[in-house]
């Protein structure tokens, strides 16, 4: 069987899956055949049976829209995945989405698609296996073992956070790493000689990178010694350049045109042809289906690994139920009763502190805990908190520590803390300035498409950042990711809140938290057993008048205390006012309707939301009848009493929006 | 006078600044002075009296927290920002806030602080110069001829947006282009060799940039020297880099203790005892100051521009004038009429098209009236439609065009667009999908921040994009971009809204536009001169019912068909049921309230509104009656007319909220 002919396989089948759905992109994967049939069937140790096998070489495809090479791969290694589901490429309900999607499909280990992610979070992936090495491996058992493999086309170097994550790869030198570049000198616009120039290779020596350079793509035995010498590279992380023709075999090989269309029936003929393929459609040989078929080979790799495993668990039965533990990202067994009384701890101390220092004080409490907490932030550690009292950071070289520092690179720290989470054994965390979670963004995004639980600690917030000005102080931040499904955003108000928020985060397994926290002190605010509890409903009455309220005032974090002196000073005019914290806007919008009602009653019209940020979604909170102060602007450079003044953020201000509340509701029931 | 004394001036600025404001970066300012000797003083072309002559050279401070070293340098040259700002730094109302503010303070380009970005627009800045050379230099009339000059930080460098931004300047050849690297290996974690080891000189050498290496940043004659070699290299931007100490002279000197917080006291004076200066705090020897006043050296200098300027006005009149409307930003003098007929012929081909399409044809009618208009795309060229018939894209030697391949680089291109429209003229475009704004929201942010004429072409709306699935279907992020304060947002409904949003994005001097629009076929929906006249009011009526209103209905961009067919199914049962387009919701929010009130009367409580994104924002006009259909989660991979169904985007659901408004408001009216 010539080799050729088994990485033509993947061609008829990518060409075939985008022409029955008549999109998607077959350029790609006829261009990385050979490199995906080098890599896949020679060195990716995997278990086709056993996607979860935690000892797998991991696999990323940071050039997404490459799709149907992953999918041609996995079907034709042996994992779950039929021809029925590559002839439904692109199809609702199919397995086989226009880009990967990690949790759908057997053996995708991350959603790939928006361009340079991919790499990055490959970055963690490899990062996480060394320092699990690290922790579980003793002498004569390297149960943590395995290689991170990346395919990258130009589009993903052209990206910043390419450069953000390869980078620190160079730093930490991440020896089992080894990404393979698809030089084919094509992105969407045409030949990249016009905008992407740069030398690629003398850009990754100068991160540290071990690189081979030239190597042709479609030369199976030139690519699998690249991988070997790759191998052979123990200290750096290695780019292999391959360089490849897009679109190989067809008509329109070479050119921008096979990107994103398909090829059409003509082409396709052609490309058959000029293969000597003669398969129908979806159709592989049976010599070429058994060359390809690793599920023999995976089960023996497997197989040695769990014996090796079974004999570590003998040996170090507390070590092995750990690592088990780890990889499935379950808690401690006791970690409940420990973290509410850390958070009763906390409560306790009645401090008034600001919430970045609450979070601290928690990951103080937390740390002895949980092992796998791995904290970092984007060069702004003193400030954001994220350096607890057990953290060790990562230093030179670079093989342990439970502390990372990133550097100015907040995109890459999300796109590498998705890669951890997604690698299994480690609960990321990392800190940046709210404002600068914009950097980030995507990769949030990411994180609640793929359901992973990282933990962003945004301090900073609001125009409570004072003098550095409105490039630094967050407006539209908070909405906008309240907005992003599936990510958990909690705003507390003060220290028990922070501690709540961070016992919730750690507690969703299948979601991105983001903890947004206060530079300057908060008041303790005290609570009921009740309260204390409630706070894990996401909004909950913090202070209730006597009788039904007239008019209920809502807020989150640092404006807590407005709402709170407001309602007061109506209660000294004999008005009836509530007033509700909703810590986790989203949190408490899934409640049950009997919740709701009980802490915002759909008969209390008069309604006043604050928030010192873009307030325009608390609407859906105060309605028609009721007022919302907010931000309308950017900031400005000042001590941050000043601006809360300046900006109308203010007691008087939450007052006088309490009274016109209060006069609408009157003026509609007279109408 | 020795060059050190007259940098310790600035370094006597900032350290009392920061420590008056009791709070701001010393260090940074300290650690560049003598860079800013060595430039500001010898080689920087300006004229403190006039900071908008054109032909000045530019200088981005893209490390921005080294704001003092900015204004030090700006105050003691001469430009009209006096000791008493200086003494107010970062106090509400001053000139000098915490990061340098465009358009606030004389002679500050740009607006600094978020890293890496500086130095993206300097690369814009840099091209902006070639492009009007090229256009407007004749023999012996060099009017546009000038450098830009950046200094920047690790940060700075560590960023992603500094490699997509400086790998396009090294292919560009853009030698003009000068950057001074303040290597001072501190960041705020601490010494970097822990986060940043790549050689970065050897990663801008692969960039195609000429670097000078370790240049003593403290040794005004070896900064001289280097500079003036950079200047002489005329075809490739420079990196200079400069070693330095942080907070240098300072008994915290080399620490990343002196980065963030004031000295003390006790370090001020003994930094003042060391440099020997013996002035009070904001007080500058007369031979200090005489020795840096560049007023006159300024005046000269562009009264030399302006004899020549002279000459070319009688040469070139046309010309001339042409390149004053330009630098001004104003429109050709016809323009409105040109414009609203390209709008009206748009209109009367009633063409049931995508809006990218309408968005292009609009490009066309455009492109021979605004030889300004200088588009691109992030490698997305044909899919986004930004290359209209008169576009010529800049190819080697890059000199000249209309059109840049920004590559995929989101982020660069958002900030070089910033950059470029900073410069002047020129009125830059960019386009691509509108979830990849994600990539480049900082930027869209800093526009909005700076009151930018820059314009976002962000195509592929919603679940409209269909088969490349979740990653690739935007769904917060138009309401995201609503929410950022002055971004004005379009997500228009058929080619005419399209027509029009393009008009309102060119004739909004002062602040970015985000042109939300579809991949798929919108249909072309009929007006009156009316309401084509009412669509620069950002919401009208498109739909009237016969009498008051019983409900309205309200929806933007694709949605807008099925708020149609709603209301026709309600009235053929015999309600009254309005529809309302809303293509730009903050622009309608701003209009007086007689409109809003004709458009959307308080007494209509009956109200729904229909979006496929991310919806809650749609409260603040819906009310707690009212009732919104839209996304929830991410989307799927599928075509997309299948995906408006699965996600309940239907008339059958805008039906059913309408009869729930309804009976919602019978409800509360009965109560």
């Amino acid at each position: 069987m010539r080799r050729k002919q088994l990485a033509d396989a993947i061609r008829a089948l990518a060409m075939d899956a985008v022409e029955k759905a008549n999109s998607g992109h077959p350029g790609a994967p006829m261009g990385m055949a050979d490199m995906g049939e080098a890599l896949w069937r020679h060195v990716l140790r995997h278990n086709p049976a056993n996607p979860d096998w935690p000892d797998r070489d991991r696999f990323v495809l940071s050039n997404g829209h490459a799709s149907m090479l992953l999918y041609a791969l996995l079907h034709l290694t042996g994992y779950d995945l039929p021809m029925s589901e590559l002839a439904n490429f692109r199809q609702l309900g199919s397995k086989t989405p226009g880009h990967p999607e990690h949790g759908l499909t057997p053996g995708v280990e991350i959603s790939t698609g928006p361009l340079g992610q991919g790499i990055a979070s490959a970055v963690g992936m490899a990062l996480a296996e060394r320092l699990l090495a690290r922790e579980f491996n003793r002498p004569g058992f390297d149960i943590v073992n395995h290689s991170c493999y990346v395919f990258l086309g130009d589009g993903c170097l052209m990206e910043g956070i390419s450069h953000e994550a390869c980078s620190l790869a160079g730093t930490w030198g991440l020896g089992k790493l080894i990404a393979m570049y698809d030089a084919n000198n094509i992105s969407i616009d045409g030949k990249i000689d016009g905008w992407f120039t740069e030398d690629v290779a003398a850009r990754f020596e100068a991160y540290g990178w071990h690189v081979a350079r030239g190597v042709d793509g479609h030369d199976a035995e030139a690519l699998d010694a690249a991988i070997v010498q790759a191998k052979g590279v123990v200290d750096k992380p290695s780019l292999i350049v391959c360089r490849t023709r897009i679109g190989c075999c067809s008509p329109k090989e070479g050119s921008s045109k096979c990107h994103g269309a398909p090829l059409g029936a003509e082409a396709v003929a052609a490309t058959r042809a000029k293969m000597g393929w003669n398969e129908p459609p979806f159709s592989v040989p049976p010599a070429v289906r058994a060359a390809w078929d690793c599920r023999e080979k995976g089960r023996k790799l497997q197989a040695e690994w769990d014996a090796v495993f079974a004999e570590y668990s003998r040996t170090y039965p507390d070590l092995a139920a750990e690592f088990e533990r780890r990889m499935r990202g379950d808690l401690p067994a006791d970690w409940r009763a420990r973290v509410d009384a850390a958070i009763d701890g906390i409560a306790a101390q009645k401090e008034s502190i600001a919430t970045r220092i609450a979070s601290k004080q928690m990951l103080d409490a937390l740390a002895p805990l949980m092992p796998e907490l791995l904290g970092g932030a984007a060069d702004l550690t003193d400030s954001v908190g994220t350096f607890h009292k057990l953290a060790q950071r990562m230093e030179k070289p670079f093989q342990e520590g439970n502390y990372i520092a990133y550097g100015v690179r907040e995109f890459a720290m999300g796109a590498m803390m998705n890669g951890l989470a997604l690698h299994g054994g480690f609960m990321p965390y990392g800190g940046t300035f709210l404002v600068f979670s914009d950097y980030a963004k995507n990769a949030i995004r990411l994180a609640a498409l793929m359901g992973l639980r990282v933990v962003w600690v945004l301090t900073h917030d609001s125009i409570g950042v004072g003098e550095d000005g409105p490039t630094h102080q967050p407006v539209e931040q908070v909405a906008g990711l309240r907005l992003t499904p599936g990510v958990k955003v909690w705003r507390p108000c003060d220290a028990t809140e922070g501690a709540v928020a961070w016992k919730m985060a750690l507690q969703t397994r299948n979601a991105p938290s983001c903890l947004i926290l206060s530079r300057q002190k908060l008041p303790f605010v005290e609570r009921t057993p009740e309260q204390l509890a409630a706070i894990e409903r996401g909004g909950y009455i913090l202070r209730d008048c006597k009788g039904v309220p007239e008019a209920v005032v809502m807020a989150s974090g640092s404006e807590i205390q407005l709402a709170l002196a407001a309602a007061e000073r109506l209660a000294a005019g004999g008005r009836r006012v509530r007033v509700v914290s909703l810590p986790s806007v989203s949190l408490f919008a899934t409640q049950d309707e009997t919740w709701r009602e009980s802490v915002l009653p759909r008969a209390v019209r008069a309604r006043v939301a604050v928030e010192a940020g873009a307030a325009d979604i608390w609407h859906a909170y105060v309605g028609l009848d009721g007022c919302v102060v907010g931000m309308r602007s950017f900031g400005e450079s000042a001590p941050a009493s000043e601006l809360f003044a300046h900006f109308g953020i203010t007691v008087d201000a939450v007052e006088a929006a309490l009274h016109t509340s209060l006069s609408n509701v009157s003026a509609v029931k007279g109408a």
